[in-house]
């Protein structure tokens, strides 16, 4: 491991101006195969991201794998936050990056840094993840809004993914390294965090109280 | 075990015209102490409760301890939803039935079923439950509305109330219980199911696009 | 607990002549809530439990829940394992002892010793259990083909059950109470075994392996 | 649960006069169906039954079911162990207790007070638990030598023997109770705990070196 | 279970002045046997009970089993914290009960409820509990302040111990229930809380904060 | 890491053409030692890993290490699914890849991506893993139809094999990465993955009630 | 893997003259949303990091964000061991690498080796990390005296670290590589042990024992 | 990740002509402190470690760590196993390879492979592990034979060893590895395995049964 040369060592670092936004089969059916992450937290996950790309102006496409049949539709809320997102809606390819419209829509964002979230992890997170690697974008994959069967399969995918060059993320993760400065909007990221962290919300209210006027 | 005797297998059963639901210290600052379920199940749980309270109208008791200290306000949700609940602040009796004004507001909804959830288990919920059964009350404890500090206070809290005659029950069962059927109101348990159960939501999203015209 | 008396001592052991098995609300749609066993090891428990009830020539009862809706209907495989047994889709009772042809086709039986698992268990196991235990049924738990959304409801609902007089079970204790000994028909036990306990068919492979002619 | 009365508090405690010891189908065919303990504990805790039994020079009763078949032979270090106790092939009954000659082997030890360990914990342990409950016999489970599926097995195997009257020991505290006082013989016990507790070997390795002469 | 007779509903509430301690083989030898609970968090428990039978002036048992071999002598906290308390070191016994010279010390205390730790669970705290219970004590067991081999061990001892008619308890539910109500000493129960539940001193640590004049 | 050299980028695809399967000493009695995995899961697993195999017409080579002993016979399913597959039975090299025949069937596929599963891990599948790599063969481990010990023994298996540039996968990425596209054949995939993903059976069966005519 | 270049299996190792401390945002607010870690440990592995600190003399940074609002004031205990720390409580940057102070007060200190601790460990750890790496800083991370609120958020944080060069150690290993030898102080490092590690304690208390005269 | 270089894929393999094996201060005290791997499986492993070294009379360098204080003596079975073994006892260097008389030993046994176990494991293993690495020795880390504190020790003291280019393995596939063909020594081979894995003595158990003349 050439962990002494300098170049592996540059902090690739997420640019909410550089970077776009990837939610790939976030469908009603498929959240059912979802066993590696309990239902409360993983929704909650998942919504974050969206909130993220929407908070951050983040341009985002989401796609799916024929909804019509047993995979379902997309989470509805998706669409709802993300009105101007692209969608694409695939006929059959399992790796949203052999449908051309799709890779059309990413580099129509014209981001180098891509987000990548998706059900299930190893194949409509993992898929994409190498192939856009090997176009030389920056690959960062939320691992916690990313779900798939059991544990073995995440390890797997993670390490596959890790291998050929993927950052290993989390929501929250992303959210602060686009904010870089609670300054540039305190209120706006505090919200998101209230939103999406009850521990963090419960502080935010007993610190409320203690400023308030009695 | 006298699980011969008749009177034993009575089925003690919900009945939402002899229910009234007791929330115990749901604040702020204690619920930082919840380790035995994650945070996002646990907040879940304890508004599911606050809607089912509501839902099927049970008068309900509010009390806290402490609010002005590092035990925090109640969480404001159980308010806003509740508006109309009973709400005593206790200015220090750690077991709320040492309240005079809870007992009093308790026995004012004239009902003999008392549903009890709090943090921490074994003592705001465990405390309050062991002095209600010795007054005759049937006690059913909101297992995982309550929470406290790891697996092992858990067990021991579940125990001494289960061997003093408690039932334990979930709010899933508790909706269930006391709703009876379905055609009681389909719109509204499925619409409470759906807010408080991720994977049940995914299955009406399924369902109803399946029925959606094309 | 008066362990010391002898009637709590005595021995309520299944027997084929008495005991009839209830199957609740095993729907498509529902399982994909279970989350306290893995799906390949529950589905398969769910499976042994009907081959025990066609081997042994129990009656049977299976009942569900608006299998039109969200719900979905019946895993196929039971009707399919089970042609004969009773099918009573409840249009809404979510205790389905409530709802009276249930509740007539188990007494139609004319067994005593009722076997339950269903989904989910702190609902469509417990309340009928509950209800049967009242009206002196005795009541086995078939524990590990019950399902329902994670292990602090599970243990809750066992602890109701158990305290109110019921039997936990799971399926293979079920199928060894009621053969009583092998040589009323050792293929067909082993045949059932082999079926449903993986390690059970590696023995048997070895085993037949060993004793084959070279 | 009427803990008030006496006559539940009375402290059955075990005596190496009124104590008979049944190790029931530790076979090694069995044994691989065992994943509730893995198998250096288990193994190790079978054994120290086994030396407890010899220690003290407890009438002990092995049985098998089906030595010849893929169920496979007892373990051979029981045989060794126990060379007096009786054995008992059992022809087909999965109840040890609905074979005549067991039941006989057990009453010819004239003891009232039976330790029971098996594979697997919710059969071959829980029903001669049971049977023998019924007539009136004191049971022991040493559940840390019993062995089944999973946990989900065990769990609801306890639960059954318990609320029957079984108690529930493991293997130390069943020394334990019956050796009474260290002074009876310090160098027996502390062999029998160095032999199966690797940490009490630790403590008395390192407690030897510091008396040792330098 | 005769949940329905009054007596058993009976709220067996602690007392700080009908209750004593008592501290069974908390040695430095027997410690490293304790893997039920995490090394950290079971010496904090164990001190906190100190604490509280310091804090409530409760008359308080400490023994121990061969402190001048392999156990290892008592944790030096405990006679530096309680200097007070009888100290019993037992020649051989293995139940403290056994050892004249303890039941007398505990008798002493003219307390009818006495609480028990120790390690490990199935032995040093169940043998005293049950035979305590036998003379009619009302027995609470600190479950988190007494620890075993593993969780099967603490399980079963849980299981007999609570079957004969011992109250499961942790020392955080043992401090509020004999502490009744925080005015009593709002400044004393929140130290001892303050140092022994790190997540109760970040709350105090952020209260102050918001208290203190900038 | 040099993750920046575009190389170690290239997304190193399978692709049904190029891909051959190795099932490495599936034998009933090493079964026995797996238990890293549940073994209805792992069972399903490798049943799963055969039937993509078969789908995809992939050159199969099976091979077992001393049938005749305590080993076992190989999984008979395995040769009923693919009774075209080489079938290697080795002599006594613990790596298959040290066995001739082992190895020129291998090369008799003329393909460079081998797909390998096996019992245990840290053997019978790394050690042909790294002699394979070692030849510049892409290797692809199907980490969840590979089962051993337990998870210690498990990652470093896992570590081993991907620091050595072994790709880690699971049967149903496998399938997925190999299918490419839905349109390839809805029937024949929607079969393969109702057969062994009961979730997805679920929504199948869900689906199609909702698509029947009523 | 290039692991055959000798520069990667350079051992680069702690040294106490080249390494600096660097302690983050652990807050009193913050520390409620560690949920990796149990709180009796973390707590006690960040004040074993603070005590190495001092004992080696090593130059110390400490900082915070927003200490005034919901995140909470600093452990007190952190400034209480090291009063001589720089501390930097930053007006918003959230890498606190991004504060000029930081940087100034971290490159003061005229080390190359970094040991860095915080919560939480995706953020206020993994960013200043990954900074420090860019500018060529040698990373170590201790990982037990950094929280988060999750084992999925703590697996991806610690994989983009160690990808990105950075050594992940506790702070066991930290003390120990330290000291290099225990001449350099028997006393100092046991007490440091003997603070922070209870089973190391009881060694001691066990050794000491023996050697006392009697 | 230079996977594409076919230096990194070479398969270093062990080879029983160039491999010394090193146990590293496995100290009665020391062990106490073991946590993430259960007492039973853990010392059976290290008892393994011994055994391969003996059977394949690898050269052995055994080392301890102050045993006159409380870390305690050596494991007195690894000199009873292994009496040819060089034995190094350290005045105070933690890194055993800062130990002079330790490194002479290593590089008396001529050999370029060493196998580490040892206790704590970031520690006792890791530092010698990286001062090997760094004089280009292989290095192979018995991961099951070396324990530490916990699950977060363990993971980062691998991942530490691993980046560094150690081989992390277990002492199965040590002895798999260095025998290579079962041909060498069928009952050698079988004999170890029977005596430390259960699963593999049951196996042979019951296939000798089958094979015995009845």
């Amino acid at each position: 491991m050439s962990n002494s040369s300098s170049s592996s060592r540059a902090y690739r670092r997420l640019d909410k101006d550089q970077a776009a936004v990837l939610l790939v089969d976030h469908q009603a059916g498929l959240l059912s195969l979802v066993r590696d992450i309990q239902p409360d937290p993983f929704t909650n996950n998942v919504l974050a991201v969206a909130d993220i790309a929407k908070y951050f102006k983040l341009p985002t496409v989401l796609t799916t794998s024929f909804e019509d049949g047993p995979n379902g539709p997309l989470m509805p809320e998706l669409k709802k936050t993300l009105p101007d997102a692209a969608f694409i809606p695939r006929p059959g390819q399992i790796n949203a990056w052999d449908n051309e419209d799709f890779v059309k829509a990413v580099k129509a964002t014209e981001r180098k840094q891509l987000i990548i979230a998706g059900v299930v992890t190893e194949v409509c997170v993992a898929f994409p993840a190498l192939s856009a690697l090997a176009e030389d974008f920056e690959v960062f994959v939320v691992t916690d809004a990313s779900g798939t069967f059991n544990e073995v399969t995440r390890d797997a995918a993670w390490n596959r993914m890790s291998e050929a060059g993927a950052q290993l993320m989390t929501w929250f993760g992303l959210a602060c390294e686009l904010h870089r400065d609670w300054r540039n909007d305190v209120e706006g990221l505090g919200t998101l965090f209230a939103n999406h962290i009850p521990d963090y919300r419960n502080l935010m209210t007993s610190y409320s109280a203690t400023k308030a006027p009695k």
